[in-house]
């Protein structure tokens, strides 16, 4: 458990989509006499962001009191009284170097600084950073305000200790902090997520399915399997007794057949004009608070399950 | 619909995983006055099958009766009266040959006959056959009496009023049948997961993630995300008015980063030990009980979303 919770002060840096998510997760899990403070470059940034914030919480449903809210103006301002400091600005190399050069300069010197890239490791970021040991990549699956995954990346330089407290305050809040062992291109919900995406848009282009029917099959098998046991639990119990090793002995075959004949397709193959003409046509404009609202019914139901595996036996949680 | 609802007639042949699985769910589906008939090679394959059954239904939970079920001892017998005659047995191409051109003789002009094979395609398992119009793959997603999908793979010389009737079997059971429009490595759902599990394996054998690890960020990422809008869908919604075609304007070069970095892991380069040590390490025996009721209770949420959504717009059904 982080040590300041009572009257903890966390400091939002840049108010896009990912850090008002953010900002909606953080209010609905402030501690008591805690604060929020935002910080963004563009013009009536108060006005954008008290006007957009609502947004991210589900229709009908009362959003927290907001009065805890302070929108600074300045960079300083923002940053000087904060325990963390949570950038989700621009994917520029150039802009996070000097955001976090700027930031050492104004910041307490045990404040967490944590970095929402989805590609820019923590080790190129802090580059001109006098003390590397605070700043690490929280990289979330979006939207943050409703997906439970945070991905820990820490540069060779981040401290053990700046690890531990980043994963107590997300494990504190239900969240699942994943501490990811190597600065690797794309971390790894992405690389996973994008080499199934390649096969998918490789048996689209050869017509083998549509997008939609694709989309049908995935959420009717590994959607919902994975959901509950990931991947290699899942194959592990397949292969039955002998497990994970069992499993390759039944059907190794199989999976390296398909691997063999994998597609791997890339940007700028030609694919894309049939791919992007099928998605428009099959799904238009997505209701995103739809899909939102059915999201969060199976976190609850996972999350309740967790919490029932939790309390029969406690040393089973992670 | 199909025609013969009222006094369906289904004949399984192979008793192993996979056939007691459909077993026990046609036996949850079966119209009034129906008959569902198992033939299994094996010694006392009655006594097996009934003694093996019961475990396909949730604990504490009463299986339906199961007095319509019949045990067939001679290969005419099982399926001279059936309407559908689907075979779950051995992965081997004689022995699907050997086996279709056999029923052939005895079966209805009009049957339906399927394979649950994972791998070899009808138009192989037909060759010896006089009519190869009324053979396809009906490939479950494991284990079929809980997962929703069936990959539909017809050979070329399935015909279309087949195809049909199998889709109608299937949708009128609240299942997913995915029509695949070509006999690919794999099918469709496969080649999917094990790309991804490609990329997992190189990601644990390079240590940047652990086995477990990995299964917690599919299981709070795209494990439920993917239960509700598939790939194509949630990039798509992803990509805000512009769609995929945005998503992949935006971050097209982080997912050719990805692609370009990709593991491409064979079976045999030497990554085993280590991936299967800690599969066995991180899960020893997996409940698979506890697995299938969870998942249960998510497909739950998933259908009655689906149903509101059918009830709300019904020509936004599939």
């Amino acid at each position: 458990m982080m040590e300041p919770e009572k009257e903890l002060r966390i400091t939002l840096i840049g108010a896009g989509t990912i850090g008002l998510s953010f900002a909606a997760f953080h209010l609905s899990h402030l501690p008591a006499s805690s604060h929020l403070t935002i910080y963004d470059t563009r013009p009536n940034a108060e006005q954008y962001i008290r006007d957009n914030l609502q947004n991210f919480y589900p229709k009908n449903s009362s959003p927290p009191s907001i009065t805890d809210l302070q929108i600074a103006t300045t960079l300083p301002d923002a940053v000087s009284n904060a325990h963390i400091i949570q950038e989700s600005g621009p994917e520029n190399l150039q802009i996070k170097q000097d955001l976090w050069a700027e930031v050492e300069k104004h910041a307490k010197k045990d404040a967490l600084l944590w970095s929402s890239t989805s590609g820019i490791p923590a080790s190129q970021q802090a580059q001109r950073m006098q003390n590397k040991t605070r700043l690490l990549v929280v990289h979330p699956y979006n939207p943050p305000h409703i997906m439970p995954l945070l991905e820990l990346v820490p540069s060779p330089s981040t401290s053990e200790e700046v690890i531990q407290r980043t994963q107590d305050f997300w494990r504190a809040r239900n969240r699942v902090p994943i501490h990811i062992h190597q600065e690797t291109t794309g971390f790894v919900a992405n690389r996973l997520a994008f080499a199934l995406l390649r096969e998918a848009i490789h048996l689209v282009d050869a017509g083998v399915v549509s997008v939609a029917e694709l989309d049908g099959i995935v959420e009717s098998s590994m959607g919902p399997r994975w959901a509950v046991a990931g991947p290699f639990k899942s194959y592990h119990a397949g292969g039955g007794p002998a497990g994970l090793e069992g499993f390759f002995k039944n059907i190794g075959e199989t999976v390296q057949g398909c691997w063999s004949d994998a597609g791997n397709v890339n940007v700028g193959d030609g694919w894309e004009g049939k791919v992007f003409r099928q998605a428009r046509e099959a799904y238009g404009t997505v209701d995103v608070a739809e899909r939102d609202r059915i999201t969060r019914r199976l976190l609850d139901v996972l999350e309740e399950e967790k919490g029932r595996k939790t309390l029969a036996n406690p040393s089973a949680s992670q």
